[in-house]
Order: structure tokens, then sequence, then C-alpha cells
């Protein structure tokens, strides 16, 4: 039997999103038939205006309904310290610890050969520019512990040494709660390495 | 930091759906954002098209946009035997064996007095409508094996004796590919219980 063909096409739909496969998209299909008609109608009017109204901040380059964001036009912020993150979902998972009062760059991306995302491809002109033309005393590197991110992380702090300003990098270790005897070998060794005196 | 707005709304309308978290919901609304505006838009029609134009059968409760369905409407199949399922979804889980080629009834729920749902909330009187001014032959039972689906199985079996027809049930027992050695008591107590002998 096949689907019937709007529920087929709406199951292909939730099937192009990440991490939903078949049997999840047909659930979250077959959920949508017994929403109510006016459920449905802001849902995809809710999907239509994140479309249309959310763009990129062109200072940050944090997704935006204005330019500059809230962010970079918080005046409550510390405008001299910018932290690098890849993508809008690291930068919100930053903001959600409410500890960091400075501004972001979001690099969109992160180098990667393999993918043939090379330097250009990715928003680092802009953050050179940033620092290039703006107060800024210090940069803070928050990319994944990957070879992407890694990669990255090298290549950015060698664009950055030129303007002698502080960069730094964001810990690695063991994660809180974990267990050191699970530990995997490679976070054993930055934990290891990135030790601290205790004062 | 607050969501920009149109996003956090879609946040909020993907985490209604069933098994989406907030972090998946996050997600998804990121991607939407990233999508084409032609992708979002036809995905939007997906889903108010799926709404409005899918209905259920008025013989068999199953979705379709055709009354008839699909299925109750294709004389391929045998009109004689009906397999009793919960939901469309099951209905949909069998279809894909390839297997059953007669005709379904999907009671849209199971008995289950602690959720308030009795008798009278599902398609059990259309069941038996069914069975008394058609043809039928055999009633598949194919519900869950959980509390709510034997209580309904028990109940449907009690209500349609007296039509005189072969009543089934689908058999549990070990899932194909497991291991004994892991099965729960109640799983093996039904395989024990189900045995066949051999030919």
């Amino acid at each position: 039997m096949e689907y019937t063909k709007p529920l087929a096409r709406l199951i292909e739909y939730f099937q192009k999103l990440p991490s939903i496969g078949p049997k999840t998209a047909m659930r979250l299909a077959l959920y949508i038939v017994k929403m109510s008609e006016q459920e449905v109608s802001n849902f995809a009017q809710a999907l239509l205006d994140a479309k249309s109204r959310i763009s990129y901040c062109e200072t940050c380059f944090n997704m935006s309904c204005s330019n500059p964001c809230e962010i970079c036009s918080d005046n409550q912020r510390n405008k001299t310290i910018v932290c690098v993150v890849a993508e809008t979902k690291d930068l919100m998972a930053i903001e959600k610890t409410n500890e960091y009062q400075g501004l972001y760059h979001v690099l969109q991306g992160l180098i990667s050969p393999i993918d043939g995302i090379g330097p250009d491809d990715i928003r680092i002109k802009e953050l050179l520019y940033r620092v290039a033309n703006n107060d800024i005393k210090e940069v803070i590197l928050a990319l994944n512990p990957s070879v992407e991110g890694e990669a990255t992380s090298l290549y950015l702090c060698k664009l950055l040494k030129p303007f002698n300003i502080k960069i730094t990098r964001i810990a690695f270790g063991l994660p809180m709660g974990s267990e050191l005897e699970y530990a995997d070998e490679m976070t054993l060794t930055r934990a290891l390495e990135g030790r601290v005196e205790i004062e």
C-alpha cells in the first residue's frame, strides 16, 4: 500500500530534516493530521515567518531579525571581548550559561578540506576586519574539539597573532559529572595537558 | 539571551510534536532558517495540504484522501477478512510486510480506563456494524501486547463471539533475531503458551 499522497509528501519533507528518520517522519506526519486546523496553520506560518524574517547580523553573523543583532547592539555587553564559534547553535549554548558578557563572532562553519570548505568559505575575513577596526582586547576561540575545530583554531591563532591581542581557547578536559575511568585517551591527555595549579 | 522571536516561536511549535525535545527543536528550527525559501514554502504547503485533504475512511477509519479509502475500495483485496488495529501507524506497519491482503478496521485508540477512554470512545460500534452487515469470515485482532491492548482484545472477543465468525489474534513471542537469554519473563511465558507443533 502506498501512503495517501499528501501524507507521503509530508513524510518526505519531515525526513529531509536533520535527525528525523523514516519512522519519526511518519509519526510526526500522522500527528500533524490529528492536530487542529488552527494549530497546523500556525505551525506553517511559524515556518514561513522564521525563514522570511530571520537573517544574519552583518557584524557577528549570528541569526537575527535585526541588524546589528540583539547581542551586538546591547550596550551592557563588554565590546572588547569576542568569542568565536562555528555555528549559531554554539552561540546559543554559551548564552544559556549566562556567564559570558562579551560579543560573538559566528564563523558559519569550520575549515574542512575534505568537505571542500576553505578559509575563504567561512567568516574569517570578517573577523580579522572586526579585530583590526575595533577596540578588541581578547578573542576567545570556542570551536569544537574535532579535527576541523582544531585546524580552524590553529589557523585563526596564526592570523590573529599580529594584532597583539589576547587569544584564548576554551578548556578541554573531563566533563563535569563524568568518571575518569571511562574517559577516552584523547580527553584524558587534554585534561592532563590543561592542568591548572591549585592556589 | 532570548532567541529572536520568530525563531523562538518555531522552536516552540517543533517542541509540541511527539518525540521532539528542546535540543532537537532548536536544531530543526535552525535548519529551517538555512533551507531555501522555496523549500520552506513547500514544506509549509505540505503541512497545510496534509491537514486539509486527509480525513478518515468512513468504513475502516484509516486516514485517507478518499472515502472509502484506497484499501477498502481495492477489489483485489479479500473482503472477508478484517484486521483490527489501534492506529493508522499500525496499519501501515502491517502493510509494509506485503503479506496481508484483507481489509482493516482502525479503532483509533484502545480501551484505557486510566485515561478515561471507554469502549464508546473508540470505533467498536462501527466494527460490530461492519461484521453484522458484511460477509466477514475472520476478524484478526492485531493490538499491542500492552494492558490496554489485551483488555481491548478481550472485550472485542466477547462482543464478536455471537457472530459465529473466526476470531484470531496475532502471535506474541520472541522477536526474530533476538536472544532467548535476554527475553523478559512475560514474553517468554507468552512464547511458551503460544508454542506450535512442528510438522
